[in-house]
């Protein structure tokens, strides 16, 4: 795999940052591969995501440790060298920034509940090399897929949720992640409510699937509700979990053509496969660090 | 033009339906040239569009008047040969239905205000030979597009509407109705609401294009809506008016993909392509009477 | 699972037809859920698919058995009591007919060679119960795939190819179609080509994904001729085998966009979607006995 | 309309290129709005695209023309005060290189036959404001659309092209582009081959729009090839104009869903609207300097 540098920045838009960031990287022996940059007119911000080639690079990114530095916050590397070199630049533009190595493999978490085809899906996509991350562990408050998590060779932790043990279950959850410690979590159809505190603990680290064209269809049974209204199309929505439901920023949507000929179920069996590629382009576009979010929407580079 | 009847039925689920209208067909001489049907299991309903060559049909068809002959109701018709022939057929199987000569040409009346787009693009069809219907008149609140209209020598009456003079504004519409005397109305982006009165009057008669995805961004603005929310595709639906806002029997709808370099100016151009093609496939499918309303939902045979 | 009856049809296109067949099933107690007809102007040829509820129907229809009612060939069932009683009709209209039931469970053979997503795909389809067919075997020229296949408890066997045993090869494979005596075969990335006498055994029986949008880039390695051309869309295409190469009646097709951005590896990344989902489309289809062949076209209704 | 400087480059890939540019637009003032560039690996080919606010910008560029400063060259503008600034940065990356003001409008000649589609839908698309462009004459080989022409007052000349006189009506075609002298030129569905001279006189300034998606059906009557070989989906092209016949680099491409529903006149209706937005996309895209060609494909930024 190509070994490649990504500096996610976000700050206020002012002349100069394009030059400055990349003269920065020119200046210590960066090539850049890819330069994207989106200025929204609207807040005022400005938002860019530059991928090099840090062969030649002379500052040593070698301190950076995925399980520290966690997408978006760049406290935690602020001791490394790179920050020490970059902080100058970033406090002048009042940058927030975050450097990710393409080489340092972030870890996820998989939630899933009974229906098993985004599950399936994304373990198919890590086997075939289609996601540059490690899979630390699949939770479920169901046993039913012990054993496609056991043919991928994966960790499957059954966390039962009932009304009465909500909240040690969720206590469970977080004392397996504190054990696992992943960059990111995937709800793959998980089908149980996730607290405030918990959601806030981690933001814009939990990417959800939403069956349906968000903002229609909030909440439960929206294939359902697509069929009552009689849509031409019904959609899926992948999204970063925020305390609102089917709410938080929009990472991916697709469509697919429906028509009075389709009953709930084809509705359901088109729209597993809008959910596999909706949510495993989210899942994608988050690893190799693409998405940047923007007040409650998302830039994807 | 291809001279064709076509017969739309709509009446109880039960045995022995498609055989006892083909064979009704086939006893007079007529050739089916397509056949659709649906059964919908919710409503117990069966829906119909038989289309045949009526060249050696045995039963007069002459009498139809357009004017007249208003879908969806049979009831203009009930005078004539062919409803004379197949009424106790009809009775036995508690069907409503309606018969449709391609021959006759509906007539229709097209609504706008400033935005021109959709009116352009149905008069080119129209001009072009895409749309078999007469464009009676074009109704706006405004003096913007007459030329349009006088290029295609299309009648164009400017009905302004103020916050005081609704009432009076309904009323002068009305008699145009009255002497014009449409099969069916379009409102191409005409930005007034018309009455429940007025809507109740026409049901399954007066189509609208409207800018965004339904249900999601109902009411004013939608691109402005969609935009803030950051979705990633942005749609249009055309349905029947009824006289809740946007929620008639949607009969066509589309999407497009957006992406955060998209200003809403661009939401808004790249709305236009969808509203345009989306309002003219409802216009033609409803001109060809492959439209059949049941419950709040359309099937388009 | 429904139980339905599906008579397909294929004769001249006459008069009565549709009344004749209509009545035919209603006579004899069954129920029509649906019909689907299809004149061609060119050919003038006419075609009918009818699904009936075959719970009342009087003529008994036990006596099929899906390995001899093998699609699209009627002669295997002429001593069945349908048969005796449709064969008046049919001789009539000089139809071409086939009647299968839903309840009976078509055997496919799958050919893979090294890429295992198809193959994923439609295991883990057939497992979910959105492919009502049973499969009796994995034929591969590597032995790749073994795993999974075992995890999905279905036969594998390796049949290895080279040039120099490509006919004893061959007739390794004949020996195990004898064997399992498949309704069809499905070449899942299958990267040998089998002989014309092969291939003329089973007409409309083999069907085959390649990877573009035919008759776009032919032959080996489409993604790097799409590449090389530049194109904007890539696509993928599922299609009966025939003798020429690629050139079979095309049951489905789709594609996806692709930008400069995008390496050849990235279009392998995005064909792989569109490869799974077109050919379980038309592997479904097939199973489904919705798909008539005419000429070198084919009809899905 | 917003005012912006567009710099268009080309050049072997090497370190630096970004930060170079980015930096020579910085320190003249410039304030960069969107930036993007990209590397194919295959040619070592960087290209980029700069669009910067020149309000501040300290380089006159008041002396650009753009009925000289021809895309894609830049020897025309070769001794304007940006020229003089910018060449020794060009001379050291070895940069092709193209400056274009926003505020100066392209000329553009549209061709057309008798079919009307597309070039009505350029003439609305202009007129409301979507294509930042003059339209300086429409040539035909047929009177036809002399019509819609008056009707948005532009000039219209009609050259018929016979067997005989092909060498006369392109030296009179010759003329009438030397004496309206457009920036470039769209083939709006016109029917008459071109010589090889005078689309070499021309590189990447002429586009054309193909009826298919190419490299499929290439030549005469697409559609009817299309239906002939059974797709279930058709395309439409448009790519600027070489020697070799629907052989250009392709700018844009889309398709839409047939079936065999659709005859070979619903096929033409379909495709006309895919035409439509096709050739519109691509000419506001080289209107807005988004367009760079590499070998035989194109960028589009």
């Amino acid at each position: 795999m190509k070994n490649s540098a990504i500096l996610l920045i976000s700050c206020p838009d002012q002349k100069g940052e394009v030059a400055a960031i990349a003269d920065f990287v020119y200046r210590h022996g960066g090539n850049i591969l890819h330069a994207d940059e989106h200025a929204d007119e609207e807040s005022g911000l400005f938002l860019m995501r530059v991928e090099f080639d840090p062969k030649d690079f002379d500052i040593g990114l070698s301190l950076f440790n995925t399980a520290q530095a966690v997408h978006p916050s760049s406290v935690q590397i602020g001791h490394s060298e790179f920050a020490r070199h970059f902080e100058p630049l970033a406090a002048k533009f009042q940058m927030k920034w975050h450097l990710a190595l393409s080489a340092h493999r972030p870890r996820m978490i998989i939630f899933v509940s009974k229906y098993d085809h985004c599950l399936v899906d994304l373990l198919y996509r890590h086997k075939s090399g289609e996601l540059d991350c490690d899979i630390a562990l699949i939770i479920s408050n169901h046993p039913d897929n012990q054993a496609i998590a056991d043919f991928h060779r994966i960790p499957y932790e059954v966390v039962s949720v009932t009304k009465e043990n909500k909240t040690q279950a969720e206590a469970r959850i977080q004392s397996l992640i504190d054990l696992h410690r992943p960059d990111f979590m995937v709800l793959a159809r998980y089908m149980q409510i996730l607290s405030n505190d918990f959601v806030n603990r981690y933001p814009q680290r939990i990417i959800n699937i939403h069956h349906s064209f968000l903002p229609a269809f909030i909440g439960a049974r929206p294939y359902h509700q697509a069929f009552e209204r009689g849509v031409k199309l019904i959609g899926a929505t992948s999204h970063y979990v925020t305390e609102v439901l089917d709410d938080g920023p929009i990472i991916e949507q697709d469509v697919v053509r429906v028509s009075h000929r389709d009953t709930v179920d084809d509705l359901i069996r088109k729209g597993r496969d809008l959910e596999k590629v909706v949510l495993s382009r989210a899942v994608r576009w988050h690893v190799e660090n693409r998405v940047l979010v923007y007040g409650n929407k998302t830039v994807v580079f």
